[in-house]
């Protein structure tokens, strides 16, 4: 099976937004808006929200099933405070359920969590469990930077988030890094602070013990690893300079890339310096970006065939599709045990 | 010839860092150092911090010339107030112009520019002016934050950078974006704070009419641009989501990337997706990567070794290692006329 470990509710019926525009509405009149206040979403929204959208490009480009989480520009952890943020959090979580519980064989639920700038992460594990053992999800999404484009948290690395991480561990869920919008005029949602966060997360980790603190965290770096790949000599000479580890000995066993990388030239790259191991296949759709490339004629964000157009070895190409998805989401695999 | 378009003065004499933490120490204590309290620095000083590094590998490796700045790391504009910064960059610039005035075979100066958060760009253009008119320097290093790592300037392509623009066209000299150390511990300087800021600056002007109001404005984006040519597709894709003009068509008649990337596959990439007209020769040396590379026995950072061994027509060889350079710094152009 072919299982896209990136993929967002960027489709999501208007209610959601009607919810977050009057709470958002409700945080300058001084209005606490709850979720009872929403316009109820029926199955047949869901349903013709996804049909004409991410399971049509399912159908379209052969893939199975899609790890799928709330709109990531629309996390949006700097508004409001932790409140706003931990209803609005379980508005998105509870959809992505009902998504999941709708089309089991082509969704599995990750999480988005009620961050927000200055709260502790130890606050976000609570969803986190309700969310994977209430809601049968298998991961979540991280954000490094809950001030959305002021980076005023403290590095992933720091003692800061191990409440969090030591959840993870306990429930055996990875964490994709994934920021949000950006509310620095200088950051580009998803043309920069997308990226940056990527490489960001990366060096962060490379500079740190924080793995041998937590042997089994895992973490997906979106976007094909930001820059990384492509300045993989800087980042095995910087190790080599600074005295850490060998990339491959110590970071490999806790991060991967996904494969989100928009033009065949990037995915070659990818595939050059970075395991088979450590690489999973991811689309971001529908996402990012949207239109056809016409180099191409195809979508910019069909990524699998970038990989088709590759010549993977059979063990490579079951690793990138499915093995390493299966692996880094053991709930996942669990899942799919009990649905067969 | 061969033109490196990036070096820094990473081996200056220690009397320039002494001058910088007698600077730095005053600043604590209320007392405001000024450049004459420095220790003088002989011409035998500076030749021997650079017969043994930069000249050494400009003869090892089979370069000409390199365009040479202060180091970007400790241009840390974020430290002290504007004439704290104005004090260090005249001695930074002040030290390259005796390089180049010792070495003019070898180097040609670009100078640091005496920024200060919240300062004004125009405060900028005197000393760019100095720097070319008075000592014949062919471009600046720009950093689009001088806050360190925590973004606080409106972005390159607002009106509040267009007094320096200004300057820039009218002495027709290229910038260099460049940022310095990072005081957000989330950012590493040289393994995270330089990509992102590289990524960030493209993704600015590409949604920017900029380059509609300085028409004959160049920046070169150094580190091989950052994240840009690994998420080609995905730039080109934003572009044509955003109703902006192609990439080909607008953004890369003004912006340059340079070479700074540090293993083959990664060049490799640059090459496929960026025209050569695009491309100059730079190698970032002594700089951010200074070890060895086990899988190939060369420096990291000797990136002419991988254009090497890439099939270049003579054009577009021409072009990177020269043509380019000359294009971007006309006045390198003229003074090597003048020398010849």
């Amino acid at each position: 099976m072919i299982i896209d470990c990136h993929g967002h509710y960027t489709t999501a019926p208007a209610a959601l937004q009607q919810f977050r525009d009057s709470q958002l509405a409700g945080l300058k009149s001084g209005v606490d808006a709850t979720l009872s206040s929403a316009t109820p979403i029926s199955d047949d929204q869901i349903r013709d929200s996804l049909e004409n959208a991410q399971l049509k490009l399912q159908r379209a480009r052969g893939t199975d099933l899609t790890i799928f989480s709330p709109r990531a520009s629309a996390m949006a952890h700097h508004i409001g405070n932790e409140t706003t943020s931990l209803r609005w959090t379980h508005a998105c979580n509870d959809l992505i359920h009902r998504v999941c519980t709708l089309y089991p064989d082509n969704f599995a639920g990750v999480c988005q969590l009620p961050q927000s700038p200055g709260a502790p992460p130890a606050n976000s594990a609570a969803e986190l469990g309700r969310c994977v053992n209430e809601l049968g999800f298998v991961g979540c999404n991280l954000n490094p930077d809950p001030s959305g484009g002021h980076w005023t948290s403290p590095p992933l690395t720091d003692p800061h988030w191990y409440p969090l991480y030591e959840k993870m561990v306990e429930l055996d869920v990875p964490a994709m890094v994934h920021v949000s919008s950006s509310c620095n005029p200088n950051f580009h949602a998803t043309g920069a602070h997308y990226i940056n966060a990527d490489t960001t997360a990366f060096m962060q980790f490379l500079t740190s013990d924080l793995f041998k603190d937590f042997p089994t965290l895992r973490f997906i770096i979106p976007h094909g690893g930001g820059a990384v790949p492509y300045h993989w000599g800087r980042y095995r000479g910087l190790a080599q300079d600074l005295k850490r580890p060998l990339l491959g000995e110590y970071l490999l066993k806790n991060i991967f890339f996904d494969t989100c990388v928009y033009h065949l030239p990037g995915i070659e790259l990818l595939l050059k310096v970075i395991p088979a191991d450590n690489i999973i296949f991811g689309s971001e759709m529908v996402g990012a970006v949207r239109g056809i490339d016409p180099q191409t004629g195809q979508f910019f964000d069909d990524t699998k065939r970038y990989l088709d157009a590759l010549p993977l070895s059979d063990p490579d190409r079951y690793k990138i599709f499915e093995g390493n998805a299966r692996k880094v989401f053991p709930r996942l695999t669990a899942r799919l045990a009990r649905q067969r």
